[in-house]
């Protein structure tokens, strides 16, 4: 695990390294009493951290329930199966490789290493000598980091919804979670080039979001859109099956990504950390209003009616926005990032529709569009951030992770197909796929 | 912020200010290792605080289940809509007006004063020159209380579904919980007059939810009934579309009452307070479990069937009851509160709907109802409690709260109407409103 | 309270007694600042406990949508109506009796005692005079616990559903949750005999989810197959009416897993502590994943299908089985560990069903197969496990549990029926027992 890189990630909280240094003289000359508190410091942390992470998981079912919302009912067990199964299968590729390709020794900043994950946790001794420095359970680390590459996988899900195979899916999400977002995460968090260059991205507008969202792009464009999408040169609207199911979501996402944010932190156990911590959950909270507040107002302006779609999607472009700099900004700025999210993703979501690119779901919009504005405004907060190193960092991430979709995706294709017969897309991927209903004794067929 | 107010807010808890107070000096005298334990017990309580918040803050996707689960296939989508853009609303109005109202320098104990909440957070220094006293972030406590106006607001929408216009609703959520929840919150919670006069409201049921339920009835009132509801004076049943969503939305409210009665307790991190926490979990869990199980016998006895929706209602009738004061019982006595509030909820729901005050989901009995039990009960179990002083708070809160909202139900409906024509409400105020269906390929229009 | 045998309950971490053994005399020689740490640790580890209680009692919305998504529409609102009830009864009569006769006193190792749960909470002085050996709220502990009796009674609903008498259940559930239940959890948890004979059930493999499986199959036995089953010989899937419900149920209990497992282990305030707790996380997840995955592909190469609910049962089977031991196994055996899981649930689910054990849900093969898998795999893992004493607690906690359930079953059949008549089941149980339709929009009838 490379400290170096997770340091760096917090590069903005100077505070916290000071903080540290001043602490650690204290409690070494204290003896037994200073290493009981530093053993309770290092539970606290990893609590937190726990917890965190637990919130990140539930966004898995904040996904499923989001995305079986949006489609239409003969497709939603295939749905329900596609994001069950990446979850599982995130867990246990990021276990097996991921997690050290992100985290481990890098060969150089853009070449990162390989070496297996099956390290031991800290040892009581080890920390008690770092005065405190390695401050939670390195176990905890590597929960809190899987449910984030599952995160990334989960947006993928909702794009090629409604007509994509599940196997070929499932084998892209092999990919996905055990190498190209390990690798864009490399460079980022784990102390590569992009960090190095001072490209800012606190909880992963960039490496989580967009990554995801180039991904789906890669997919949708080689998929073709859904039959019946686009007809005689006109869009039409194809509603989703289960709105309250969808509303569920959103609010799912919304509370996973207390943890998602405020456990990027990466530390609560003193005051300086805690009043951060605390600033991220409202920051994050009210960015997520203002979007959805402004998608609200835009749909209603837009189309006449006040369109609940478009309102969920607007907290989510604001909690995406918010992602890449949920400290520095005060509690209005928040609200004016989110905000700018919910204008900013019922236009995209209108403009991909006409452009013929069809994601059910707007999830290109919400992680891929929202997620570079929220990397680009945190430029306007964070004296630290560059506007060259932000644009860097958006074009790495999109450059290698739609690429490398872009290449595997093309092999499943040639190999083994992506999308279902025409007959299965008419009839539903749901029995096709997978042999059940998901409402049987609701829909006509 | 008046710390003041918030104190006197736990005025029971006497041990905690002595506690504090022993331990003050210990920690100044130890230097550099009893700063650093201060910083640890800050860091606790403000991450308590957090979570405490994250499980309010689901509360709100608790009232949307629960209330689109009640209502009719064709009036779900607006209903969800109220819910998650009262939910955005709230928060920013809060943020604007309603935290400083509340909790800022009142010109006096009855006129809350107005500056903006745009603090910064406490100052390590100062919090260590406390020796502790000041123990948690100010952000973290903004939070905590955000999301509980979110729940005034939330009881709100499921009384007048159904028939209520879209944006009037919104206009009311602006002032509701930008003004009228917060300044009778100052009355109580900020150290105003009704503080001052010994009523106890440990985490709400009168500053929360007969608030809410007050504002509801005031709705209702010059709303009127549902089109269908009374027919020839007969009252006719309109059953929910979707009952496992409204048991969902229940167990999502049992949950997030943790949060509610368990972070009202503001501190956890000494043994007085780790006991008086984990108290309140046990009287809030066994308070729903004596509601649930006598509404559920009560109405077996009266309708003959097991009734789900009541048993549902009893739950949360015996949250309400027990929000009052969830710490002077124990959990036989806390049981028995919630108990009677189970056959409160179900006469009180039947007496309402008799007297042709519609309420699709029965806020204004669990909420308003059982909150007054609840108020009335801390008598029997808190010797600091007087009669008068709870009769007085109901009553003033429900006088403040119920004219304030008449007043503005009746300027909106003056200015723009607030119920939607006869033909909107026919064909379902999904389509009229929104311009969506919930449901489209399960509900037969 | 009987701290013994919750002590033996984590006999292997030896070094957290060794540590604690450690920490007291520093604090003590430190005076009133180690008095404020020793509180601090007590309110971190009670905090802690309360969170993971919480998680807990999330699982019992999972169930119940789990099991609401599995049955038919006609059936829905009656299992509902178990399932919120059975958790009030649980909590209801654990605190009265089932409590005391797990952790009280008992009179032998085999026969436990019967005081009531009144007790206060510990002292200050007697927590800071234990140098914290006492570490955390007895309240919290009963919060813990109390859930997880709900637990094993949730198990048994499923298994029952479609065609039993709602309140000859509910009968039943006074007994589980009250006697049988306690007495086994005494036998092990509370310091009873099979703890004395090494029988190792970290977080209750045997005492939870064999203990409700053993119930069921008892229920389900003398209730009989649901109408429609079996036809003429063969066996006819019924399928469930809503299966996002059933996939977001399964998410609910993976959630609430971290707090079960994780819970499990006591205690969170000391470095080994902290990693064991993280550890767990990390394990059960994983394991999570693996019943998942063999699950998935299993069904695929049998059935053909992508099964989905045959990968949510693959994702419990995995969370069964690693919650006999989900600390001693590293990552990569706990995903192992659940990955058998997979298959064995799968291949139990349609050997049981051939067997004519109408099972609507598969609890029996997740609980009670799997969690013998469990239970058994604990001995490749840890080297304190033996087989024979294994073998031993898998016996007796299935002859207690089955022989016990059997004849409160058989009483409850004798003198009110278990069943439903032909023509309630055929209408389905919503209507005749609680006079209300889930989905009245939705479904035909």
């Amino acid at each position: 695990m490379n400290n170096t890189g997770k340091f760096r990630r917090y590069w903005g909280v100077a505070t916290f390294l000071a903080a540290t240094a001043v602490a650690v003289p204290a409690l070494a000359a204290e003896g037994g009493l200073g290493d009981t508190v530093i053993q309770l410091a290092y539970s606290l942390d990893t609590f937190y951290f726990l917890m965190s992470g637990a919130l990140v998981m539930w966004m898995a079912a904040g996904f499923a329930m989001l995305e079986a919302g949006l489609v239409r009912g003969k497709n939603t067990v295939e749905i329900l199966t596609k994001n069950v199964a990446l979850y599982a299968i995130a867990c246990i590729m990021y276990m097996l490789f991921g997690y050290n390709i992100m985290y481990g020794d890098g060969v150089s900043s853009l070449i990162p290493g390989f070496s297996l994950f099956l390290g031991a946790d800290h040892e009581v001794d080890a920390v008690l000598k770092s005065g405190g420095e390695t401050y939670y359970s390195s176990m905890a680390d590597f929960f809190f980091q899987v449910v984030f590459v599952a995160t990334a996988m989960s947006i993928v899900s909702g794009a090629v919804a409604e007509r994509m195979k599940l196997w070929a899916f499932l084998a892209f999400a092999v990919v996905m979670t055990g190498f190209i977002y390990p690798v864009q995460g490399f460079w980022k968090w784990g102390g590569g080039f992009l960090d190095g260059l001072g490209f800012l991205d606190f909880a992963g507008s960039g490496v989580v979001h967009l990554c995801g969202a180039s991904a789906a792009l890669a997919g949708v464009i080689l998929l073709g859109a859904r039959k019946g999408k686009y007809v005689n040169g006109r869009v039409k609207a194809i509603p989703g099956a289960n709105l309250p199911l969808a509303t569920l979501g959103t609010f799912i996402l919304w509370l996973g990504w207390f943890g998602f944010n405020g456990g990027s932190e990466l530390r609560i156990s003193n005051i300086e950390e805690a009043n951060a911590v605390a600033k991220i959950f409202v920051n994050t909270n009210t960015a997520a209003a203002g979007g959805l507040v402004t998608a609200l107002l835009l749909s209603r302006a837009w189309f006449g009616k006040a369109d609940l779609t478009m309102a969920l999607n607007g907290a989510l472009a604001g909690l995406v926005a918010i992602t890449a700099e949920p400290l520095t900004p005060g509690p209005l700025a928040a609200t004016l990032i989110g905000a700018v999210g919910g204008l900013i993703v019922v236009a995209s979501i209108i403009t991909i529709d006409k452009a013929k690119v069809d994601d059910p779901v707007g999830a290109i919009s919400v992680h891929g569009v929202c997620g570079i504005w929220g990397l680009l405004a945190v430029v306007f907060t964070n004296p630290e951030a560059s506007l060259v190193a932000q644009l860097t960092g958006i074009a790495v991430i999109f450059a290698w992770v739609f690429l490398t979709s872009f290449a595997v995706w093309f092999v499943i294709k040639a190999v083994a197909g992506i999308r279902v017969s025409e007959e299965e897309e008419m009839e539903g991927v749901d029995v096709a796929e997978c042999g059940l209903a998901a409402y049987p004794e609701f829909t006509k067929d």
